[in-house]
């Protein structure tokens, strides 16, 4: 049975710590933020994982091919580098919502993330055995956004955008898929077990709803960074014009 | 007349940068994405500005106080430091949405998002006279939200608050104003010309549509930092009990 | 009476933060180090002055123009970003070597570099009346060193480079400046009250010593980021061959 | 026979670089060099490899159990974060300046430095068969460091510091080893095939010499990583008091 793997991955006690001795600036928070992000993604990258900024005090990690053991040398080296501590929790299921549950009850059963003893905990299990690895990944993006981006005030496209996230994210999680924004007009859906016949379904109905057109490349491997690289590619194909049709598949040897 | 001004900042030709020569790997795409934002959240809040990520290959900044010089010195570090360039576009008016709005007309008269030969170009006016710089900020957060983060799956949060997000951004709008998503349960809005008595009743109607209550400081002063500080301070009062209110106000002297 | 404002920057109970629980790997040291270093470049400059990265755990920087307010700023923001504080100490005199002296001494006032509890302490005074600021710099280079790297062992290069620097260290030094090492074949020397003939000198003695060639710009100004920018451009001026000399002065007007 | 595998790491044409079109900021050059430092060490170690910043321009790395195509991809990830490109040379042998001889031969037969159209370029070759691969670490620091650092001028430590570098450079290369100044009061030594007698004798002389008494933890494995970090475990046990010892070796089992 074919499971994806997903790690949340949670700020311990950073809602107080933003307030501590008083509020910190906000373009701190925001700096600590991103470099946080990006030195996470860093490092589940080269291991094969991909995370997805989400909340920003709690991220989510496709984690496939990454042990306990890695879990635990990166919440080392973050300690390292920053002045803040994660905790994080590790669950795997056929669908990728189910896996995330699973992965948010072991964080959880660590401690509230309020809970100032609560550092750097891990709890959870990752795939056994390692063959089951499996993730499917969607990139999407907007028809001719270049023409919003150039005649649209940028913010009314930002509207724009949220809306499309927050249908896409309804939309998906009906299958059991869970969808991050990933800036421009880039939308990344973690899929698996959603095939290319839902997707149209959804693409079309978008269109109804929100007068969007969207295409979309599907990558299926057994880690993170060759699915999105995958999904990717596909997505290029027909970006390239080397397609009629708006959904591209391709999968892993 | 008291004018807010904004900087809209674009990455220059993103679109075919990240495919080129073949799709970049996600991973990298969003490591370069977060560390451009932290460079420039960094120059402008060192400033007095305060930039939001926005669509990440787009952003908004309040630059209120900085000079057309102190944007081309910031462009000049960008190149520097980043494989991209960016552009910028800077506009004024007394309500957010407006001078957004100037801001894009002043960065899309000087080329395509896809130009290959729009390259750190800038371009629009900044407040004149400097005496009439002034910003107006909402930091709003969610009642309780620890419980929701400790108690549900992490991903079911992250639908609600991009629903909150939508709700809040649509009901801003009419009033001129704009709110960006900050991490966690955080939001901010640029809310220069919105009262009181509109706030009050724009999270009464949350509550009634969403189920969730929030609260809000609302900061006001001539530059961006000052106003998202005493918005977050106003904000962190609330949040300490010190009052009955979920809505307190502080204005720079 | 013009005076030089030197800042040494010290990492709070760095030696043992590094073996605590036990010796952390090295590469994560080494990151640390670079960051903390880049970020604060990064504030000392957007303030006029300019940091040497000197022993790493121990940095120090030119600050003229710098108030005590603005160090203690930097020392917050260092606490909102990295798992270690520094303490500073600032001091002003008419020789870079004595300013940096009373710095030292500044610092040493606040405790023991090995103290757990000495954190972001800062002492020392800054240059009063600010008319008084003023700041040297020498920017140095080894002529034809493209030569050596594209045929010579790149460590033997290094090795050089490193008897070059002891060699200008200790010359300075009897005149109370400073020298660091810049990266490549660059070096820079803090050098208030070094004149023309004694940099003429030392160059000279250079080559019968080691038979390098270097020539040299140098900088005058109230601010560190403008002395060594025209300093860089004398330099740049002799490297185009526009000068037979192989020493330029520019003096801030 | 047993080999170490050193890789050359130089930026390229960056002297033209840092003045085009006039004299970059010194402070934007360090920043640049931090960071690509910074990057270039998490990538390396995180495949088991060390890199010493060495030129800052010409970067040094231990890269044993690196492949070519590992090399070619950090190099691409470069690109796409850095407004520079890196070319490397890659070399092996049984003494570490003979490997890194070997390294430089390869780079430099890649074109020169300052050649605008050599870019990402690698050449070399890795250790074969890879049961071949060994890394000899000296860490090496100075006792009773922190008496100087809270009684005597900064400057003044780092004067010493950079003479004993001298020093170790010189006395090290007698016998192939290669020395790096790694920040504070520490060195590391690539020292493969230089036994212990040779240490105690260089350590001997360096207190004839300079009159300061230096400690040793001398690491050996396949890697550098795991060599650096016995050689850090064997330094602190020397530090805790356990052994009478100046010098202690850990090798992997």
């Amino acid at each position: 049975m074919r499971k994806i793997q997903i790690t949340v991955i949670q700020v311990d006690c950073y809602g107080p710590w933003t307030v501590t001795p008083s509020p910190k600036p906000e373009s701190e928070l925001q700096i600590l933020q991103s470099r946080l992000y990006a030195d996470l993604q860093e490092k589940f990258s080269s291991l094969g994982g991909l995370v997805f900024q989400a909340r920003q005090d709690n991220m989510l990690a496709i984690s496939n091919g990454l042990t306990m053991e890695d879990h635990r040398r990166i919440q080392m080296e973050i300690v390292e580098r920053f002045p803040v501590t994660v905790s994080m929790g590790v669950g795997c299921a056929e669908k990728p919502y189910d896996a995330q549950v699973a992965a948010t009850l072991a964080l959880q059963s660590t401690g509230s993330s309020r809970n100032p003893d609560r550092k750097s905990k891990l709890a959870g299990t990752t795939v056994v055995p390692p063959d089951e690895d499996w993730v499917e990944i969607v990139h999407m993006d907007v028809n001719h956004s270049t023409l919003l981006t150039d005649t649209k005030p940028i913010y009314e496209t930002q509207l724009l955008i949220n809306e499309i996230l927050t249908f896409l994210m309804k939309r998906m999680l009906r299958h059991g898929g869970m969808v991050f924004y990933m800036g421009g007009d880039n939308f990344m859906a973690v899929s698996n077990g959603i095939d290319e016949k839902v997707l149209i379904e959804i693409l079309k109905d978008l269109k109804l709803e929100l007068g969007v057109e969207m295409k979309a490349g599907l990558g299926k491997a057994r880690r993170a960074a060759n699915a999105a690289k995958l999904a990717s590619q596909a997505l290029h194909e027909i970006r390239s014009g080397k397609s009629r049709t708006n959904i591209i598949v391709k999968c892993e040897d």
